[in-house]
């Protein structure tokens, strides 16, 4: 079972996001748990504000440092109780940043194996850096665009980090989304009717020849992929049918 | 004003995840609508459901082509008479898919200029090839990992460009973000108290000299992206002074 400790100002906001389809599931099953903790319940003053101006002058409000710490400190009690014993290892606290290094399939993978994972959402300007430096243990950004919070960013690596934990998808799933792992794009899908808009289903798909549905479908794949993402393609590994098949297509440059 | 058109099987959840923050006061001030439609509404069967089996077999279920396409028709139909004539220049359609280019700041500052947006979430294990082919314009991803469906990857997007609405964000604070767009990594930023955990804020950020702090946050900047971000720094506009204090720090690789 995975933990999921999501250190927010929008704590609805992130449940809401995540409550529905295979990770609300996974929670109903008892595979996963995601807890979002509202560090505001950890403001020190009596206006429960947990921002102030930053030293040095600039525009907006930084997230205080304290705050901040006494959220990390509630959740690693709660986990510390949950195993019953005082001292357990400290878990990864990742900070949602453009700092950050940038979330892939092979990241999700390597943190699927964690128990715990805290997820530490920024807003404002950003969060006092003595507090970063305390306890967050990696920085991950889901990719070079700036976004109002870290809230979108945690919501998108826990749905992926998921379905990565065992038994949340159900298997014949996860052995089609092995495809991505391949470095290969999805080839086209089709469903009924036969003829929409006047156009057909490709025949072969008709055909209930298996391997020949299967030879259509990696084909598919490569030619797209060598099409929209051909850095993705240098890591694929290729038959020489199909190098030549791309070069024949115009497809193959010198990199792949 | 701008329009984001979401079509997908979870509106509740794409508007929970939206409604917080700028986002949602940018909606309140009238500068953005964000519309959420449900594609099982245009189901055209008795038991509502908007998914069959791929032909040529294979794991999961496929969104049919023709509930997406109603859908569309739809949000079309309600721009046009938002516009009080029957005919508008076709509204771009985004279909979020790991097949599609990265999602960038550059290409949000692109798609924040257009009045209309149609965005497509996936769900399942797709959607019938037929529709997208007449539909959609621009297929695009947020990174290279795989989500359960493409709410979230929409979300991410309307949050990135929505700032980018002239109105959206204060001044003070959209200039603050500018320094992202030099390809350069925020310095790092504190508040009170002045010792927090034993830690001192930096003297300089207490100095009250206004040059010395720029000086500083720019070379905290710069010395942070060629640590984590390297790729980024090969875009940012370098000073001799600074590639030299770079070299000095042994940052400064071959490629930058």
């Amino acid at each position: 079972m995975m933990h999921f400790h999501i250190m927010t100002l929008f704590p609805e906001m992130v449940m809401a996001g995540l409550g529905t389809s295979i990770t609300g599931r996974a929670i109903d099953r008892g595979l996963l748990s995601i807890d979002a903790v509202n560090i505001r319940d950890y403001a020190f003053n009596k206006h429960n504000s947990v921002d102030d101006y930053p030293y040095g002058g600039g525009a907006g409000m930084l997230m205080q440092a304290e705050p901040v710490y006494l959220t990390y400190e509630a959740i690693r009690e709660k986990i510390n109780s949950r195993e019953g014993k005082e001292i357990s290892k400290a878990p990864r606290v990742i900070y949602l940043s453009p700092q950050g290094k940038t979330f892939s399939q092979e990241m999700a993978e390597e943190l699927a194996k964690e128990e715990d994972l805290i997820l530490l959402c920024g807003h404002y300007e950003g969060i006092d850096e003595r507090v970063l430096e305390e306890i967050v243990t990696d920085y991950v950004s889901i990719g070079d665009y700036v976004l109002t919070g870290g809230e979108l960013p945690a919501m998108v690596m826990v749905d992926t980090i998921s379905r990565l934990v065992p038994g949340v998808l159900h298997n014949d799933v996860s052995a089609e989304f092995e495809s991505f792992q391949d470095h290969l794009l999805e080839y086209p899908q089709y469903s009924r009717p036969e003829i929409w808009h006047d156009k057909q289903v490709p025949p072969v798909l008709l055909s209930g020849h298996h391997a020949n549905v299967e030879k259509w479908r990696r084909e598919q794949s490569v030619i797209r992929t060598a099409k929209n993402r051909p850095d993705l393609l240098k890591k694929a590994q290729l038959t020489e049918a199909e190098r030549k098949m791309l070069e024949e297509k115009g497809l193959l440059d010198d990199t792949i």
